[in-house]
């Protein structure tokens, strides 16, 4: 009988269901040995985060702050800025990450803050869609940065950092779900729609209260995706298009209304997590307003390499991305670590 | 008589051209004072490395390889991959990189690819034609990762890391220039270009050589922007479309362009910098031919946050977007110190 | 009348205690400035935090854990290791640390460590003594990364990361302690203690139970400084010695007591946050029992570069300083703001 | 018959003696495997860099100077102010490094820097003596960041990031040399020396100008170890004082030299690869006569955990441990990467 992977979060002993790692090496031989099997990887699902407001957080993220030393204060000046726009109703808020977040329980995260409309506009990668669609329908699994990549890649599983996504969860899937959507998109006489448009179409056909861009169609909140066709909804866009070569992503639109919301906002802000496209479209286009009002970004890149995505939010301020006398804050960190925490105490109240 | 400003690598004794800086936090003052103007800040300027084969940076590079450890090792197992992909007439390589580095002497080593015709296909970003044009026709310059970006923002000039960018060299510059080119297309019948055609039709109408886009064009070597709209060069688009409602970008027909190059290479190759969706989507186009062939991935992003940009070349191999038995290699670095010296060696002849 | 500097915490309109950072270009200025006072730099102190079990905290984690990615899956791993190591009488628990955190808010997680005796020896660097008992006597500041250090050195104020310590603070506090308490061992007849017996006798004499010596005298946990000159306490010892060439520090003592330490230990942990000496010396001398049953890394050094404060826990499976079968993970980030959550994890027991 | 264990540098096809890894995860499998034996793991020998000047590449780093942008400008910078410490006979300048760059060829430039009189003292950690020593009686191997550490384990291998050291390479080889040069050292009447008499001692005793002790000896240039007994040759020491009571290392007399030396010099200067206490104890000292003049800062550290590994060049201004005039730059890679292009450079003469 095939014995239980180790390593994988499987229950151990007196470690409790989270079970970290024992002997990772061994799991390399395992995974080539004749007894390997896919159902010994994946055992544990990846499960969303349920995000709820909590005193003792928020007080923790306090005395952070109190503290005055290194992330520590910036985590709390960052809850400070998140409570500020997130009450403030002149405050049109932007939220920005990539996709590899929604690949791991950070999804309930982030798909809180769209239900609980605590954001206005989402800007993010293809990516994003990939995994909201495709987690409604399948699992994700627990996994390991070290696990094997030829093994897996003879068993049909994806790995995304410690997350195990099988085809059978992924491609296939949405392959499988998205084309009807088009189609029925089609007959309904879509022909061109913007990157939001079709995004709430699509969430909107899951029926699904897991996913975010549900919520997104829910709470009329545009989700905007300047490299749509990276990934694999953009994929099943080109395949559809091949048989139905008048379809079109009209990203123009999706600019005009970019341009509109900064134009008619009276104070902007965004929880910007991660870098790339996501970060700078949002504020390239807080530009033509005169820059953010709030801001904090939540970053694992170096400012050294001179990237956008490592560029300290007071950069910004040189080019009128930021305003002069935005109350800012860049955090270093992996937002899987920090956001929740952030989150939780900036929806609590602190005990004082 | 204004001083000049000390830190921004003007001569300074006997430490040459180059500069190092002194009393950086002077600096500050200097430019908040009423003395201040922006010529004293705009006095160097940014020049193209003029990148040569090289056999004492290849001897170099080998003994680094010899010594067995950390980087250095990388580096050298890098070059050797790199002359492979060079020499191979079967392999298609793809170049991905962000656009930061085109706003730095990292230019001329990126554009000598596409001149030498070293490479078949450039991924990138928006950025990449912002700056590749804007630098056409007027100069940056040398700055300082700490200067002050408030000072700076009411002088009109905006940071890159530690390079200075005037309005006047940017968004103006791009905004006359680019405007009377779409017309120009416009007149001549374009109406729904891919990006490669734009960028071509762009590059070629700045008839100049130090341009990578204009060599582009002269080489017939595509260069796709999967995030068109996410900067100047987009805004420029944005804003003809205002004019002109049938104007398009097909982005479908980059798609296919790309589909067309991996289903017909007998090999494949990708020299990566940076990650992002320039990344991305090399590695995600390359999946449907089974994988990458050889790789080299130079990147300053961690794994441990789960990004894809983070993520190592091996990691890819789990999608099927790079072979089970390709040539690769992850180097952490900067580009900018590390891929000079890797294209030099990679061109040169060791003495032995 | 000198009006508040911006930008380091000082109240700022709704904002609330934590005060985010306003056009803090502006700030060099001002420091430069003929009015600037170093009252007005010096207005928020640093706070200790006060650490307590905390079942929302805990359960934060738990869901972290289930969530299954990237870092937020490692603290819920390490989160368990530690309950298991604080829990289990037979695990002799080694915690390792460098000197900069002492000099924060988390001085007072480190404290509560040694408070609860959930620790049974610490190994740590020179700075951990020197802001340990300096704090006893004299307030360090909240500062920011990006004042200006020129002017701070004008004013006699040290910056660490975003600490500011005023001379008054350190040097000159610890000359006027240390010199009395030296004399006062020499002359109960102390030639050459160990670094623990040292650092025993000067936390006793501060009578301080802010002080993380006094907690460690008052429960005989020995803490070891393999770098005892290193630091300001170190020049103090120097600085005794050229009146008492006698005086000696006797540093084979000090690792005889590891020596019998890990050699008595039916089993041993270790959390180490950072790397240096402090975490080699602590993996160093469990491989002579054949390695630490559990290990719990945080840091924020990669593993590229060969260091040993990049090498993940594993690397020291090879030489024997871990156990092949340990329970162990490494977790990264900054410990300023992972520590406190997961400490107030591992003592709470999460609602279910 | 046992296969060449493949992505171990050994030979591969038309790649080269540098060989990159191929299908690296196989490996865990092969090693594992029955057939694995040690001869198969280790190959490749490390070789030191035989460094020597290069117009050639002095010319390249002229030319990423010029180019302005992120870390390529900063080693042009770090490069003039090595020639500028290399140069002034006035200038006492100070090499501080951690011990990992011992084990891989980067050992070589290093030598160099003493062998050639470059610099007047280094400051590093007990590993540096550990592995300059073996590696004068045994060779180290290359290795890969990825392969199996249990496997390695039972093999007998420590992994030192990507170099493999067998145990007959250190603990073994280290205790029996080293113990006749202790009771040699013993026998003509040396009770308690500084760790530079020690190491120098140890260093002639090798007979090797391999060693960067031997050079060191040879041309009296210190060498001080604040963490002596952190490491194998701390351990040896350790065990001598066992039999051996009266045997003492006298720090003390380390700090007096390095007092002598600071208080003596009309300038300094110091070259600092990586941090810890190596780097701290350079600045340290220095700023007893009011700073350092010169500094070059070799780092992978992030500034925002608050660590002296991380701290910038700069922050050193405020504790006077740089002067606010110094010449001066951080600069963020890899050494091993970084560093032999920066002294072949600084060596060298370009051609104009």
């Amino acid at each position: 009988m095939a014995r239980p992977v180790r390593g994988l979060g499987a229950p151990e002993g007196d470690l409790g269901p989270i079970g970290p790692r024992r002997g990772h090496s061994l799991l390399s031989s395992r995974l080539n040995s004749a007894r390997m099997a896919k159902r010994d990887l994946l055992r544990r699902k990846v499960e969303d985060i349920d995000i709820s407001p909590s005193s003792e957080v928020a007080r923790l993220v306090e005395a952070m702050g109190r503290g005055g030393g290194f992330t520590a204060k910036k985590i709390a000046v960052g809850v400070e800025i998140l409570r500020t726009m997130f009450r403030r109703p002149a405050c049109t808020t932007f939220l920005s990450f990539p996709a590899a977040l929604m690949a791991t329980g950070v999804r309930g995260v982030l798909r809180a803050l769209v239900e609980e409309r605590l954001v206005d506009v989402v800007v993010t990668t293809c990516g994003t869609a990939d995994h909201d669609l495709a987690r409604v329908w399948q699992p994700y699994y627990h996994g390991d940065f070290e696990l094997d990549d030829v093994a897996l890649h003879r068993l049909g599983v994806n790995r995304l950092g410690n997350v195990l996504i099988p085809n059978a969860s992924y491609g296939i899937v949405l392959e499988k779900k998205i084309q009807p959507m088009l189609r029925n998109l089609w007959d309904s006489g879509v022909r061109a729609p913007s990157t939001s448009e079709l995004l709430w179409e699509l969430g909107r056909r899951t029926g699904s209260r897991q996913s975010l861009l549900w919520w997104a169609w829910k709470n009329r909140i545009p989700v905007i995706v300047p490299a749509m066709f990276d990934g694999a909804v953009g994929y099943q866009l080109w395949s559809f298009w091949q048989g139905h070569k008048e379809f079109a992503i009209d990203q123009f639109r999706d600019e005009a209304d970019l341009a509109e919301l900064v134009f008619k906002a009276k104070e902007t802000g965004a929880l910007m997590i991660g870098g790339g496209v996501s970060k700078h479209h949002t504020i390239w286009w807080n530009q033509f307003r005169g820059g953010l009002d709030h801001a904090v970004y939540i970053t694992t890149a170096p400012e050294w390499d001179g990237s956008l995505s490592g560029a300290r939010v007071r950069e910004g301020i040189s080019w009128g991305k930021v305003k002069e006398t935005a109350k800012q804050v860049t955090i270093e960190g992996d937002a899987s670590a920090i956001l929740p925490m952030m989150v939780a105490a900036a929806l609590g109240r602190p005990h004082r």
